[in-house]
């Protein structure tokens, strides 16, 4: 890596924010932004997580997507247990800077630490599909995938599992 | 609308929230969840926003997407003042369920507050492109779209702007 550090701007007007070309991103008062990650070639949603200001610094200038563990409270180089880096195609930022979408590409295919493709394997029916179906209001999840990658116990061993009830 | 209100079960084992068939979202201590918002053809990333349980049962229930505005603090049918209805074709939950992914169709084609198709219209360099450009570490963003559909005057008047600084 060469180069200085990412400088961010401080957040003067909402001009400034929603119509300039300032990078002045707004991190919450845990100190973290969300992020929204898709997969450059299909679209789809591969996860959601947060950054801290040193993770969106890495970010951008080695190009491969950093997040901030909220369950570990660690920098997270994502890939560096599994193997599955992200290398960041485009890096985008929304009107309030408040969130950065990352379009990437995953090296060995897998985001989830479930072992999915993508962490969004389950759907929701909706609309005229939930009222012809759940007149109780019960919900009954759908598999859209359910193909695993990989198997976690192998990749993860016995590290504890992310998910916090 | 017809039947009853939707039901959320609570969060028992991590088994049953990463690998069951149960809807057991975990709203967040304001008791929001993360929402990301698609757009059903192209796939691109419209907005990233909240739900409470009122608007994630409504987007259920009528098909057609609900937010919690934090700006505004209130219910937020997306499209009732611009008239841009999402409705929505598919709606996904994560492997730990707190975080919603919305696949949309947009009546009127916009989604975002400035004018633009999506919220994420500025691209910021990174990898060999912000270390070859950017020697200081300052970023300039570039217009990935520069056509605003709508005219955010003539549609929200002098309503408050929803972003914070």
């Amino acid at each position: 890596m060469s180069g200085a550090p990412v400088k961010f701007q401080s957040r003067q007007t909402i001009e400034q924010v929603e119509e300039g070309s300032d990078l002045a991103p707004k991190f919450d008062d845990r100190g973290l932004i969300t992020v929204v990650t898709t997969d450059i070639d299909s679209g789809e949603l591969l996860m959601q997580g947060y950054m801290n200001a040193e993770a969106l610094g890495l970010t951008i200038s080695t190009g491969e997507a950093h997040y901030y563990s909220r369950s570990r409270q660690v920098l997270w180089h994502k890939g560096a247990t599994s193997g599955f880096v992200q290398k960041v195609r485009e890096l985008l930022v929304d009107d309030d800077q408040d969130c950065i979408w990352l379009r990437v590409e995953v090296v060995g295919g897998a985001s989830c630490h479930v072992g999915y493709r993508s962490c969004f394997y389950r759907r929701v029916p909706v609309g005229e599909e939930f009222q012809g179906r759940h007149e109780d209001g019960q919900i009954d999840l759908e598999w859209t995938d359910t193909d695993k990658v990989f198997d976690p116990e192998e990749v993860y061993g016995d590290a504890p599992n992310p998910t916090i009830l």
